[in-house]
């Protein structure tokens, strides 16, 4: 039976990564070692690192100001680390909160300066992202955070706000790499690798030139900005395998067509979910149209009681890793770049037949 | 033609480990997935994660009031994650410096705490390790550091200081798992992966239980030890191929009989290597021999100038990654576990020709 997994991170790779990542086990151009084994400081590894590097680089054409940084931690570590390079001897930063990740940024940003909260989406329930117009943003502020695409509510930013002098950083873990971004719009972003980037364990972060050297005295070495461009993410070992296997992800993308294709399929993938649960008078997504998430698709049943039966089902049917958040309950299918149409396609005719199959036993309780 | 690995991390793998790893690859014991793209709060991760820690568990013979901690960020990562966590509302840490390593653990600490020096090698170029009775303990101090194996100048510990009531705290990295150690002498222990303990990008803390809940409020949530024992690891997405890794490699140990097993192999080839070393008349360790290293060797030409036709010779007959650290120079072979003997025999063969052949020449430059 073939399987799709709609898992939020550790998530699906692309097949022709998975299969080139066989050649990493074995004697790797002719080193007589794996990737695992090569060491940091040597030419093989050099290459892997530059490849990955000079791919990410031309794929979301990163200005030339723009620094990447490979390095460890997660984007949960940056909740922390990003405070420590970037408040410049500021004390305060600003933090839209517009679902879960936003808000544990904020709580772990506490540690380190004055939190101000920007936007908050907690009227709507974390449904919407508050316009412009309704932005407290504070000139004072080192920086403005946000999170591009919030998993555990399906809550995504379609267009950037605009906090002029301020520098807008994002985490933008589970879209990144999921269509194009005008990187010049931030002074940094950072994303964990393990859900459009490759394997758990690497963390990515581009950053602005000019924000760099101020970090706290208490920035731990291998985690200071100014320190890792300086020796090109090579304070300590940095994550080999993960490295390689981003390197992996980079190439297919380029090779698919880049961003720009995509963000195509990907709206293509959205678009066909939604459609699925508008149109079945069954499901139920409670997102504000205009900013549902076109990778992390959360959606409700009728009856709460319903979702183990709708979980061991789809499993059944090979449909993997559909619970949602434990934040947020309910269902969430993330369509990752490497999620296929096919995937999306099956999990569409799963949906529609156990609509109609519980659709009069339980409808009476949907409210 | 056979190929042996000398790096100093990441260094060479078992064998069978590597092979084992490439079943990491295909679909993981009917998952539909390969190990890098399960979730991490899954029935299939929690397996491997919790195989990897009780076979850790059973290596080392862990007291039950000690905690195996899974973490990203490198030995470097701790040497500011160390003192975060355990200096417990004091303002003193006592450091033995002893090399490269203890000197840059030491010089990161004192962004968190006031450092006292207990011992230095300096006297003695860190060709010593003080004696007991030259160290000066600072009973105040939260705890006391050491290097246990420092891979640049090849001393390692071979008796364990007492440090009375103060907690004996040890970057292991090197000598981690390369001969059975009594962790109940140790406050806390920590070491990369990438040398014994599989790839890098994971790093192992063995803590105890009576050391934790007072982290400095400046703790990154995910480097916070208390909040790692009361998450399993977990706090955030943990990198799931490097624990996959580690585990393949404690069953591995497991399978040769254990740690008392690898510590006879390691002995053995530190016997042979120094042998060769001290019978050449040629080459020169100038460590102490009682605290010689038996997993990095150190050693020099009688003229620097042939370290390059040395390293470049033995690379043609496969021996690799013989290159001192850029700290020290000199040649330097990492004999770890996945070193065999095999490879010590062809080095010191290599090394007994190339000496034959440049003794009369250059010995005269040998002082």
């Amino acid at each position: 039976m073939d399987t799709y997994n709609f898992a939020a991170g550790p998530a699906a790779l692309p097949k022709p990564v998975v299969e080139a990542a066989k050649a990493g086990l074995e004697n790797w151009k002719g080193s007589g070692q794996s990737v695992m084994e090569i060491p940091f400081t040597g030419d093989e590894f050099a290459q892997i690192h530059e490849e990955a590097v000079a791919t990410l680089r031309l794929l979301l054409d990163i200005p030339s100001d723009y620094h990447i940084l490979l390095l460890q931690g997660g984007a949960y570590g940056q909740f922390s680390i990003l405070p420590m390079n970037l408040l410049r001897g500021r004390q305060k930063a600003d933090y839209a909160v517009t679902g879960h990740w936003s808000r544990r940024a904020a709580d772990e940003a506490e540690k380190y300066c004055s939190v101000s909260i920007a936007a908050s989406g907690f009227k709507s329930g974390f449904s919407e992202i508050p316009d412009w117009s309704e932005w407290s943003l504070d000139h004072q502020a080192a920086y403005c955070h946000i999170t591009t695409n919030e998993t555990a509510e399906g809550v995504q930013f379609k267009e950037l706000p605009d906090t002029g002098r301020v520098p807008l950083v994002a985490d933008v873990t589970s879209d990144f790499l999921t269509e194009p971004m005008d990187i010049s719009r931030f002074g940094a972003i950072y994303a964990s690798a393990q859900k459009n980037a490759g394997t758990a364990g690497l963390t990515i972060v581009i950053v602005k030139e000019n924000l760099l050297g101020q970090a706290l005295p208490i920035t731990p070495s291998v985690f200071d900005y100014g320190r890792l461009v300086a020796n090109a993410s090579k304070v300590n070992t940095p994550p080999v395998w993960a490295i390689f296997i981003a390197g992996l992800v980079f190439k297919w993308i380029l090779s698919e067509g880049g961003l720009a294709e995509m963000a195509y399929r990907n709206r293509c993938k959205a678009k066909s979910l939604y459609a699925a649960i508008d149109d079945s008078g069954f499901y139920r997504c409670s997102v504000a149209e205009k900013v549902r998430s076109s990778v992390s698709v959360c959606f409700q049943l009728p009856d709460s009681g319903l979702e183990e039966v709708f979980l061991s089902e789809a499993q059944k049917k090979g449909l993997l890793n559909l619970k949602g958040h434990s934040a947020t309950g309910g269902i969430r299918a993330s369509l990752y770049n490497a999620v296929s149409e096919e995937a999306v396609t099956a999990l569409v005719r799963f949906m529609d037949r156990f609509a109609v199959q519980h659709k009069y036993t339980h409808l009476s309780s949907f409210n």
